[in-house]
Order: C-alpha cells, then sequence, then structure tokens
C-alpha cells in the first residue's frame, strides 16, 4: 500500500477491515488515502479475504489500474540499460527481477512472449512496489528487434557459454537479455545479440537462480 | 534425485510410481538406484503424494540422511569464503542462497538462530542440489565468535549504511553475514564485524531481495 501511494499509479478505491487502522503505519495510509479525496469501504474480514489472494492479507486492498507503456513512448537516456526478459516462468523470480532492475537502474523491462503475466499478484508483491513504477512493457521478438535497431541499442545475452562478465566493460546504452529458467535465451532471440556474458562459478554447481545471476550481471554492466 | 546421486550422501531408499522409468532420464536414475543394490519400492500415485510434499512430485522419492557437520570438521583453505546467515526467514530464499553460495565457492554456510530450517523441504528444493553438498551448520552466535577467532577469520557484513562493495577488495579467508529479510543484521552479531559492505543502487528502491544482494557480494568478494 505505502508504495502504491508512493507511486505515479492512480489509485481508484480501497477496502479495509473494521480493525484497520490500529497502528500509527496503518493510520497513515488511511490519512493518505482520506487525504487524496479516495472512497474506502469498511468491510468484514471474510469479504476482505475474498477480495485478496494472499493467505495472510494485511488488512487492507487498494485498486489501481495497470499502467500501460509503449514502446515508443520509453524514454531514452544517453546512457542506459534496458532489461529483455525471454520466457521467465517463475512469478517470484520475475517480481525478484523486476525488484532488481529497479535498483539497478534500468530504464524498462521489456518481456517476450513466453514470460509469465507481468500483472500475476505474486510477480507484483515480489516485485517489492518496484512493479508500480518500473515499465514493464510485453513485446514480440520482432517488436524487440525493431526497438533495437531503431535506437541503436546493443543486446547482450546472460548465457553460461558467453565470455566472462567484466566490470565497466559494457557500452553506455546496453539490453541485457536473461533467459528460461531451465532453457537459458532461446535461439530466436540469441540471433539478435552481438555478445554473450557468463558468470564465472563453480563447476560443481549447474546454474545459479535466474533472478541472482540478473542482479549479478545488472550490476557489473552498470551504465 | 539425479543432484542426490550425484552427490556424497547416502541414499537408503526410493518409492516409486508403477509408470516411473518411461523415459531415458527415469530408467537411468533406477538403473543407478538398482546398481547401488537400493531397495525401491513401487507404489500408487497416492502413496506417492502422501510421502512427498510437492503439489507436483516427479513420481520418485528417495531417503537420505541429513548430513552432519560439525564446526570443528570444517575445512580449513587458505584462501575461503565462509557464509553467515542471521535469521533469514523465507525458505525460498534460504534454498537459493545455498544455492549460489555453491556457485560462488563457499565452504560452508553458518546459519543462527532465527534462520530457517536449513533442512526444510522447500529449502533443499531450492538449493537444486547444492544442500547435498554444501556443509550447512546451525550455530550460537557465541559458537561463530569462536569459530572466527580461532581461525583468525574477519567477518564483513552486507548493510546499506556500509561503504561500496568494491572487486578483489577482500582478504584470501572472509565470512560474509547477511541479515534477515527486513532487519538485516543483528546488532548483537554486528559487534563481531570488522567491515560492512554495501551494494549501491538506486535511491528510489529500499533494499534487493536477501538472495540477489548475497549474490552481488559473494561474487565482489571472491576470493
Amino acid at each position: 500500500m505505502e508504495e502504491l501511494l508512493d507511486s505515479p499509479l492512480r489509485v481508484h478505491g480501497a477496502l479495509h477491515e473494521s480493525g484497520y487502522g490500529g497502528s500509527e503505519r496503518e493510520r497513515q495510509i488511511l490519512a493518505r488515502l482520506q487525504a487524496m479525496g479516495m472512497e474506502t469501504l469498511v468491510v468484514s474480514e471474510a469479504e476482505l479475504a475474498s477480495a485478496s489472494d494472499t493467505e495472510q492479507p494485511q488488512g487492507i486492498v487498494a485498486i489501481a489500474r495497470m499502467p500501460e507503456h509503449s514502446l515508443v513512448e520509453l524514454p531514452d537516456p544517453e546512457r542506459g540499460r534496458w532489461l529483455v526478459l525471454d520466457a521467465i516462468q517463475d512469478p517470484g523470480n520475475l517480481g525478484t527481477i523486476i525488484r532488481t532492475a529497479a535498483a539497478m537502474g534500468v530504464s524498462a523491462v521489456l518481456a517476450l512472449r513466453g514470460t509469465v503475466d507481468v500483472w500475476n499478484s505474486k510477480v507484483v508483491r515480489s516485485s517489492m512496489g518496484a512493479s508500480f513504477r518500473m515499465p514493464l512493457v510485453p513485446l514480440t521478438v520482432a517488436e524487440l528487434q525493431s526497438f533495437l535497431s531503431d535506437r541503436g541499442i546493443p543486446l547482450w545475452a546472460a548465457d553460461a557459454g558467453g565470455e566472462p562478465v567484466q566490470q565497466k566493460s559494457a557500452p553506455r546504452r546496453l539490453a541485457l537479455v536473461v533467459g528460461n529458467e531451465g532453457a537459458g535465451v532461446s535461439a530466436e532471440v540469441m540471433q539478435l545479440v552481438q555478445r554473450r556474458v557468463a558468470i564465472p562459478m563453480d563447476s560443481a554447481v549447474e546454474s545459479l537462480n535466474v533472478a541472482v545471476a540478473t542482479g549479478i550481471l545488472l550490476y557489473m554492466l552498470q551504465s
């Protein structure tokens, strides 16, 4: 709720239990909603539970419009990072990746077909509020290709067979693609890639979790 | 199953469904169990489901003894990394951290009180087999203190208020402590710490997921 209220998203209303507002933090959230002239509805615990899909809802649920970002409207900074996701399937991984991308100054997250719905509720929760601020754009491989070539942004791929990633080795503008938890970056997307980078690791371990790998690569390749 | 069979753990037996063994990969697993003289029992789908705690069991369940490692028996390499966990609560995070530690060449994972059970089944699954090879040692703060001082291993902490982490800045032998998802490293443990290191990030983001942060720090501080 706090992350939503701090974000640019438009909140349309909220439901909360009658007991909500007992702590200072909860009182502040209700006061902020009231100051915005927001309609809030007091509901029973059972009604709140039916409106929420978590096992332990926090006593309040808000409604906001999912933002839609088009590729052409995305900012075009001189130094920038774009993160491309090729069929990331686990919602917890995707949310953690969005949170990590926000922390690492990524301009937008571009989600290719086969990636779990970016507005899946588990994705939103795992992103810890980053989904409310980070532009998330579903797109096709053809749209990705046009976007990169129109803007002159090179594409690098996370790939175990690539060269070891070097700090400060990346160009001012760069898109990084990370692939599916099992299969990695698809052959179709690999055709758009200029360079493949790997995270050197102990040979007994097959791979890193995709969110951890994305974090290390985005950190090493910062602009 | 494959990770377990590849590990040093002693397998005591296995249950599988009658349909298991249809694929080449499954056939190989059964052949390996047979070659080890292992007792395997064919059970019904319902029986297998009751022996497994995943929603979609993979048709086979094995029994192995949880390894017990004592602090004094841990290897004592001249160059080494030890990872200390201070009250990590989410099983998925813990499993991912163990997997990451294995990839980054950590010698042992030391789990302080308040950390979720290292043999929780969700931890084991998230570790992708790393739990079968990485020494996992539950311990108290006093035991940690003795371990570090007996061996002369300095302790650094992951802390948002620390100095920005630098690559190749760490001593040959180093223990890194990462803290609870919400509260970070506790004051009690912080008293044992020589240096606090942070991951520089966008100011709009409060924190990274603890597994992602651990991955970046272990990568930057490699021996």
